[in-house]
């Protein structure tokens, strides 16, 4: 399994964690997403994801060698191939709420402040990016932080990570890059807590990666 | 089944697709999310949903009535507890990209073209609210039109209605009022083709529902 990946994308370190949280053999492939105007625009990377974006997961079956974009879509893969150790509950109504909390970050909040949309933004020249940013974040974790309250124990469902918790850990990280006051989410930072001191989330954080490196925001 | 629904929100169609699709008994319920500044801000609506936003289900477990917002999570929930017809490939690499494809509209269009995120905008002043829309609703198009070609038939992947075909369908029809140019992705286009004859599609369709009526595009 190769894994097209960039230290800090919130997208792919979401899948990061599973991966490792499944103990998945897998070749991690870093896309520079700054160097050069981004090596995400390349041709070569184009073809296996028009949209030149990470993450990119390369599975090889049957058929050879096939790529699956998009993280949720990711995500859901790694669960039906590699189920063991989940990353969803076992009751219908839980699932559906690890996976409502998950959207939230991943449709409600994410989209609007990844490098894309925020290098569209900044190119309108009449917005400032960071307050656009801080706008949705703020919002959404005031939805997630709410709406958790129904089924959090230890996260964000139960006493087990779920992919709820993949989605929240880097979103907590982007809303501090954006200077978002995190306080008013007390149940949030009590997961992400949590979640630090497990192995996966450990090795899977931004600043361990090959190609961390200290760098301004962008 | 309670279905909190408005005829025209393009994730609240998603859902509706699916219910019909699978032949599923439910009781929809109507909310116009453009009188009295929105009845998804009611005290009332908000204790269903946080963010205020349809779709909302209401299902009925052993533990008494249990709410699931955010449209994927209810077709997820739907799909493993009415799981025929199915809404997804059975092989594991097309069902990933059933759902890479609906994650290309879920979290890569219709986040930035929803009612909120365009009140947003047009409160901000200085951003052409249809201009905003248009730049997403056309790069998202692209992508879907490139990424499809490895799978569809008569249907974005295969030949029967999956997922994905539940996304695009909606989004085709935003894409009009926002007067985006559709003519670039063919694929798509035959793909609503094809879809438009299936009775679920028509039994789901916007104009057809209780609450549709004639209006200024908002």
């Amino acid at each position: 399994m190769i894994f097209y990946d960039y230290w800090r994308s919130s997208s792919a370190w979401r899948v990061r964690i599973a991966l490792h949280f499944k103990q998945i053999v897998f070749e991690r492939r870093p896309v520079d997403l700054l160097e050069d105007g981004g090596r995400q625009h390349t041709p070569a990377f184009r073809a296996l994801n028009p949209l030149g974006q990470v993450p990119v997961l390369v599975v090889d079956d049957a058929r050879g060698p096939r790529t699956i974009a998009q993280s949720m879509a990711i995500l859901a893969y790694l669960e039906e191939t590699f189920p063991a150790p989940p990353l969803l509950p076992s009751d219908p109504w839980l699932r559906a709420r690890a996976r409502q909390l998950a959207e939230l970050v991943t449709g409600g909040i994410q989209p609007f402040q990844n490098m894309a949309t925020l290098a569209h933004v900044r190119g309108l020249g009449a917005i400032d990016p960071d307050a656009w940013a801080g706008h949705f974040i703020a919002r959404g974790l005031a939805a997630l932080e709410t709406t958790a309250a129904e089924t959090a124990g230890v996260f964000l469902v139960g006493d087990a990570p779920s992919l709820a918790d993949l989605c929240l850990v880097p979103q907590l990280y982007a809303g501090r890059r954006f200077a978002v006051d995190l306080t008013p989410y007390p149940r949030l930072l009590r997961v992400e807590a949590a979640a630090a001191s497990l192995p996966a989330f450990v090795a899977a954080h931004p600043d361990v990666q090959s190609d961390a490196r200290p760098q301004p925001k962008s």
